[in-house]
């Protein structure tokens, strides 16, 4: 499968989450097992040399393929939850959405200086929360940060906001 | 890795989320990649010959697994989410909780009559979620269901809630 192929098999939602939004929806392809085939190649050529120690993804679809991921590239998985979730000592960024403000936790353990780090999460829109993801990750003092989406949504621009020092990768463009 | 090493790896962590509850906290063994492989390996020798056709991880922790194993056995994945979370147009089922009533859904163009499913959580306590989602996965009139968990707590006999016609597999116990 391409890129192409896979993109067929992303439905388009219009007006969701909210009227004015086409959604991307991934679980059409997420259940075509030729489509999930893709992002772990994909990922796994992109991530295979990288040293990557820990794959973290963001709650809720970031736990999809970042497991797949680690496994592959024989590297251990680390949530980043929504506050409250996460039942032993945290470290928190709260960071400003639409309407008011969202908390981003992870365990205060999970990581160490010595990791090397790929935060994955499905969609880049306007990348808020892996904005904020990232800047949990970085009181680590870990060696090196990647970033990846599955898809990403070009014309929001979101690639920007982040620093120059991360390195971000999407299979799929829109 | 044996059963007995990754328990090792699962901390306990005490009065969460209420007083009085030891809380089962499996991302100290997802963060190790030695443990993330145990699970893989398990679920693989007891579900590769079973004909699966989908793997359906419960949010948010069910994710984590289910599309490892889904990669393994080639079989798409497919969550069950929680209410409103999912774009298009979805099959509910309401349960019971402690407090009140919570709902659980999944998209209704997810499976078919032909698929063999498997769903998968990352721990077993009284069941309540989990029968609900097999309650849900009932109405598609698949050809079978198997039901898998990392953990399931032995004394809480959540397993009697299920009906005969449901396999149930759980990688650890407590």
């Amino acid at each position: 499968m391409t890129a192409e192929d896979v993109k067929k098999e992303i439905r388009d939602v219009k007006d969701f989450p909210i009227k004015g939004i086409v959604f991307r929806d991934l679980t059409t392809a997420f259940k075509n097992p030729e489509c999930m085939r893709f992002f772990e190649e994909e990922m796994y050529s992109i991530y295979k040399d990288k040293g990557i120690t820990k794959v973290i993804g963001i709650e809720s679809r970031g736990f999809i393929m970042a497991p797949v991921l680690g496994q592959k590239i024989h590297a251990g998985f680390v949530p980043v939850r929504k506050k409250g979730k996460l039942p032993a000592e945290t470290i928190d960024v709260s960071y400003q959405k639409e309407y008011g403000t969202d908390t981003i936790q992870i365990h205060k353990d999970a990581l160490s200086e010595n990791d090397i780090v790929l935060i994955h999460d499905d969609l880049l829109a306007t990348g808020g929360t892996m904005a904020a993801a990232v800047q949990l990750i970085k009181k680590f003092n870990v060696k090196k940060i990647y970033v990846n989406f599955l898809v990403e949504l070009d014309d929001l621009n979101g690639r920007q906001i982040f620093d120059s020092d991360v390195e971000i990768e999407s299979l799929i463009h829109y």
